[in-house]
């Protein structure tokens, strides 16, 4: 598999045209690599008409460090099998997969270019009524379908055992559950952040429930999570919402999807306080941001609460009382992971724009102080924080 | 894999010659048949001067029902490959694997027919000096050692495949977590206990607490549990122990071998209330029995902890707070896995002598009743029993 990187543009058009099934065999294709991630190469196939795909293909290898920093060519299978399992359940919620070649290492799926990366939205204040419902369903039907709740036993192991996915998550135990809490040659600090930064690493408390909710990441395996459910995984427009880059998929805990997404939000909540623009619109998206929050966890939550009455098969799981302290419980842990991916956004390995796009470092810096007493609250008090709105309510007054 | 069965005994002496390294090649052989166990055929493969090995054999069924009641025979893999792993870090508490042969799905062993039964011991209270300690040391170095706390994360994940189990976790799923909650025609209930027993079908606090026992078995793939620790899996004399029936391994709640373990201490403990022999005898032996539990639960703690200390690899889940933590949640989920053994045991479908053996029917429901409260004390309360002594002083008073 490790010569499977097309040699030309004229073997990307041949492989588009012969397995996508989009394309008229007489057809003038094209091609361009469109990949900004750091670790896959990205092409699109178009035709004049406007018919395009895109081709997704994994190296055995992270694509801007090369091949001395391998990476297992499994991670494409786990998308493509991820991302048409999320498909059964949301089809509007993810691009169609065309085709699958295990041999080439590529998925050939829909075109979703048209939409915007979430993050550009969310930076640049987009008006996007659909997004927390959207992803609140997204998030209720793909974690509960792949659930003990619904599945039989059989089937449940045998697909923990398929979306085995070390490499990947080997990245999110230390990203997410290492690197902030130490002096790590891989964080990126604001110099006008250092103290703020090294007070994580000897924060005790912090560094114990860091370590609470790493032992959930690496033992409960739950459901099958999109596992990178951030906002840049996600493309939008005012009506439409996709989710895409399921290559962490893995069996894991369902609040770390629910947390992530939340943790997103709430980055962006932070940045807004230091973005360009006038103030009062700034403001007034962060209310719009919070509701976001609210409205995503309150279509989860009662999409996967109705799931759990109407589709659980266990009949000793389907108790009432039993739904209402399991949704408490994810509600908890959730905003615990969200905490994590506030923190690590801030000071660890891969930055986001909704804080970097503040040009001014000190500026950034007051920014970027509030996600970290954000997340920190998070983490500490998630177990006290008595629904979505008392913690909404904590948010506000940090 | 199904024709796998010896035809004959000079089969079976055959494969013990070729393959266990004991006999000499001309040594006169014999065999018997000893399973006394529901699911497998154990022979027993013996010469003159007194030399022996134990033959395992799966067959694609369950051996009392027949082909009626499949059963994969991965489990003799699973098995084999799990006592080579407890041996490993117990070498003296395990009995030595000479050969495991995947055709033939058997395993051919150390022959530990000197010692008895444990279950049968503890209803005739024998004495056991060293059961606890050594039952202790078991669970500590078999479970640290296969733990996230241990494994780097790709051999924990490599191995969590390797011991996908779904056969046998289905029983423990529906024998333990279901069966005695409703009126399933698999149980089997003493007349005498019929309302008490009835009670637990409509007891909802206890059922919404075995649910969320019942998520945690299902979903917390913390390490290679034993998964079926109870009294009938160990044998011993006064100064030996060896674990046997690792066929339910799978990677589980490290507090469900604990709590197996207890449970079936206490088992013994509610049938001396009422098995024969001398009042002054019999609660002589219960109290050493919750010296026991308190001695097991010690040496596990210890021993875990201290290899929390001395052997955990990852930096993050090393700090002292976090061994406090995890080792006092452990005791409470042990706790409670601990009653799910005491009332499945009870009303379930597999009965334990230390109950059974109470030759009348109303003072074995005596017995049962008690086995019962203690059992529903304990998944009850578990989060509040601060401390092994604590729980025992409440198992005490019931």
């Amino acid at each position: 598999m490790t010569d499977c990187k097309f040699a030309n543009e004229a073997q990307v058009i041949d492989f588009a045209r012969c397995h996508s099934g989009v394309f008229d065999p007489a057809e003038r294709l094209q091609v361009e690599e469109i990949g900004d991630g750091n670790i896959n190469f990205v092409y699109r196939v178009f035709a004049d008409d406007g018919n395009s795909v895109i081709i997704k293909q994994a190296l055995p290898y992270v694509r801007i460090i090369g091949e001395g920093w391998p990476l297992s060519q499994d991670r494409i299978r786990i998308e493509a099998e991820a991302l048409m399992l999320e498909g059964e359940y949301c089809p509007d919620l993810v691009p169609q997969v065309y085709h699958f070649d295990a041999e080439r290492c590529a998925i050939i799926m829909e075109d979703i270019g048209a939409l915007e990366n979430l993050r550009h939205a969310l930076v640049a204040r987009a008006e996007l009524p659909k997004l927390a419902s959207h992803l609140g369903r997204f998030c209720a039907e793909t974690l509960f379908h792949t659930s003990d709740l619904y599945l039989d036993a059989h089937r449940k192991k045998e697909m923990v055992a398929r979306f085995i996915n070390p490499d990947l998550c080997k990245i999110t135990e230390d990203l997410f559950f290492w690197d902030p809490y130490c002096d790590h040659e891989r964080n990126n600090i604001n110099p006008e952040l250092r103290d703020e930064a090294e007070g994580l690493w000897h924060d005790e408390p912090l560094k114990l429930e860091v370590a609470r909710l790493k032992q959930r990441f690496l033992t409960s395996a739950e459901a099958l999570l999109h596992g990178d459910l951030h906002s840049g995984s996600v493309f939008v427009d005012a009506g439409a919402t996709r989710v895409i880059d399921a290559e962490f998929a893995f069996f894991g805990p369902i609040a770390f999807d629910v947390g992530s997404m939340i943790g997103n939000l709430l980055l962006d909540y932070a940045g807004q306080t230091e973005l360009a623009g006038e103030a009062a619109e700034r403001d007034a998206y962060r209310d719009w941001l919070l509701d976001a929050v609210r409205e995503f966890w309150n279509t989860f939550a009662q999409r996967f609460g109705d799931l759990m009455s109407s589709s659980t098969a266990d009949p000793t799981l389907k108790l009432p009382a039993y739904r209402e302290t399991y949704l408490a419980e994810l509600l908890s842990q959730s905003l615990g992971f969200a905490g994590t991916e506030l923190i690590r956004r801030t000071v660890g390995l891969a930055p986001v724009l909704d804080l970097e796009a503040i040009e001014d470092p000190r500026a950034r810096a007051r920014a970027e102080a509030l996600a970290l007493r954000i997340g920190r609250t998070l983490i500490l008090e998630r177990d006290r924080l008595n629904g979505i709105d008392a913690a909404i309510e904590r948010i506000r007054q940090i």
